[in-house]
């Protein structure tokens, strides 16, 4: 018998760490700035590459500045890889991304303190640049890592202050020689907070991502006739404002027609010249839809573009859209999601399936291997802001579900 | 047998006073601002005077900077009287206002130019701030004339610049002594651009104005819940920009159903945050309900009151509303309506009844004296805007149908 301690997550070292990266970019409102591959990046990645040495992982930078580290298992296999991002929103908070590397690079430092070693490697990776708030596009190092994106095409992306990828790689120290791509895992299993407000409303359950919303967005701009709001008669009208308003109610009404999981928004109107007594002449609509079925999603798109030449004609405006973006669905693997119930039920960890509404890097290592992801609850949902919070005793169920879905997934 | 000219407009002379008063502000882009009691008003008014003293007119300046220019009769009565504005906007036309006070001084002087005198006297004024942009209320100096309000609120009124009515009536020379309501005239007939697309749709007809709409301006506050657009399901939304979408669509449906003269325009909507992919928090939106009868002008509020109270229930958000204006509707005297259609019918001028969307200084003379409008097209129905244009052939029609109108009402 080997003296050995208990295999376990430390969640006071887990909750440590997230504390002491947001310490380093921490502003007086609580917010944290560590946008892609700036100085206050460099930083942060200087401290996971140190904590990933300090666990006694193999680390490896790619040509992207994807940092992998590395624990070997009694195969020399394909390992079974966590990962999420560092990279910051402007004046986020401290969970979103950080918590799944820093979890990640837990899971690894918990087999090491227990002397236990795993049959697969496993692996933990910070992938480069997930938001994509200084450089398009997003998630732009798993992208790379899958395949979605040439090496060059990303090397060269210049930024919203003109600075190329490339270059920024090299200035901060993260231009690696590793090629991307490599390993291809086994299996990928992200770990991240919610940023919705479902799994905190259900009083803290888990959550088993099956799959990811495709995201359609678009931005509708009608032209009508500005007019004096008492002189010109109703049925003379070509108002842009009452078009922005049909859209609107249409949009909240084709999702309930839909029903779950069709998502319907219009988050942004701008009205011109917004005068309570003026007719306006100009309107600038977002619409976002999201489903997780790629038909139903082409059909919502669809039914919206018959509407909007219905509404046109009715008013007699002119109405044009400009796709900003569009992804397909992502479904995530099956077997990685029963791995996944299969330990939350063994920890007595409640937990549920759900879709994901966001974009994660997970999104883009499913397609190069077997993938699914982990939601731990934000409370009321907040993200992307300073008040992002999750209690550290669901950062710790999170972390645990994640060892040992990550222990079950490289025992064969 | 004396020899004098034949009565007639000049229209070259009135068309020329329009341009020049408007060269003295005139910018670039064509815009004229002689916002009330500013330098630019002096100038305006300067040359008004000088015009009134040309024309052989006894000026009278009142103590809240009325002018009025008087031409006796054979009888020493009431006056007919005429009026209007020459106070703009800022960044406005040559028309709006400047037309009727210059076509009154055109009436006048055509009197004197084919030497002929009425049974009453007549009189054309210039009402001090009409348009409210610098002061609060608008139609400021035909309120006090017509008693609605006093002349010591009206002095103390401070403008957005934080001057003070009387001191700036004093600063440009226009504080006058003259007692505010005299004389009160015998009748009072107002002769306006439209404002609006009728009479120029309808090829250049004159209005007869027979009624003022009430207008009811409420600024509605939707107070919801901001959330990801992703990942919030659609019955957990409280969505304020869905309720102001709501708003939008049922103020148009309100005047559909209720029909002519009801009118209802939402001109001005801010979102909060207004994200593409946030669920906006709050909506303020402006609601513009116009109608020329008290009674359904009422209803249609309690309507949208209750329509409020609904969608708040509905959306589980807070609605609240503030009233920014509330005028009843004002309905002028059917005999200067008549006087004016009959002399429309001898000069062969084609005329239809119609209703005013805007506020004039007539609605407040018609508090002591009976009274009605004459409108001449607009171009487009634009005003407010350097683009403000009609015809000299409408101008004319409209200072023809002014001239036989007064000499009418001045024969008894």
């Amino acid at each position: 018998m080997t003296h050995r301690a208990p295999l376990a997550i430390n969640v006071d070292r887990l909750v440590a760490r997230i504390n002491s990266l947001a310490e380093l970019e921490r502003k007086d409102d609580g917010s944290c700035t560590r946008l892609a591959l700036t100085d206050a990046d460099r930083r942060g990645r200087d401290q996971i590459v140190q904590w990933m040495q300090e666990a006694g992982l193999t680390v490896r930078i790619d040509q992207i500045g994807n940092i992998t580290g590395s624990r070997a298992g009694r195969s020399v296999v394909r390992p079974v890889m966590t990962g999420s991002h560092i990279d910051t929103v402007g004046n986020g908070g401290r969970y979103d991304g950080i918590y799944g590397v820093i979890a990640g690079l837990e899971v690894l430092q918990a087999l090491r303190d227990a002397d236990q070693v795993t049959e697969r490697p496993l692996a933990v990776t910070v992938f480069t640049n997930e938001e994509g708030v200084r450089f398009q596009p997003d998630m732009m190092g798993s992208l790379v890592y899958s395949g979605g994106l040439s090496l060059e095409e990303a090397l060269n992306a210049k930024g919203t202050d003109g600075a190329r990828v490339g270059d920024e790689l090299r200035r901060i120290g993260y231009a690696g020689t590793e090629r991307c791509g490599e390993p291809v895992p086994h299996a990928f299993i992200e770990l991240h907070i919610e940023q919705g407000p479902i799994l905190d409303m259900e009083k803290g359950l888990l959550g088993a991502v099956e799959n990811l919303q495709g995201i359609s967005w678009q931005e509708v701009t009608v032209r009508g006739v500005s007019n004096h709001a008492g002189t010109t008669p109703m049925q003379l009208r070509h108002d842009a404002g009452y078009c922005a308003a049909k859209i609107g109610v249409f949009v909240r009404e084709l999702a309930k027609r839909m029903g779950v999981p069709q998502v319907g928004t219009v988050g942004s109107v701008r009205l011109t010249p917004n005068l309570i007594n003026v007719i306006p002449n100009q309107a600038v609509v977002s619409v976002d839809l999201r489903n997780t079925d790629d038909t139903l999603l082409t059909a919502a798109e669809r039914e919206f573009t018959a509407f909007l030449e219905d509404l046109a004609q009715e008013e007699g405006v002119t109405i044009q859209t400009r796709g900003l973006v569009r992804t397909a669905p992502v479904i995530f693997d099956s077997k990685v999601l029963q791995a996944i119930e299969a330990v939350a039920a063994e920890l007595r960890l409640p937990i549920r399936r759900m879709t994901s509404g966001a974009g994660h890097d997970a999104q883009m290592m499913a397609r190069i291997c077997p993938t699914a992801m982990i939601f731990v609850p934000s409370v009321e949902g907040i993200s992307h802001n300073p008040r992002e919070f999750t209690q550290a005793v669901h950062l710790q169920k999170g972390a645990d579900a994640l060892l040992h879905t990550m222990l079950r997934l490289a025992a064969t």
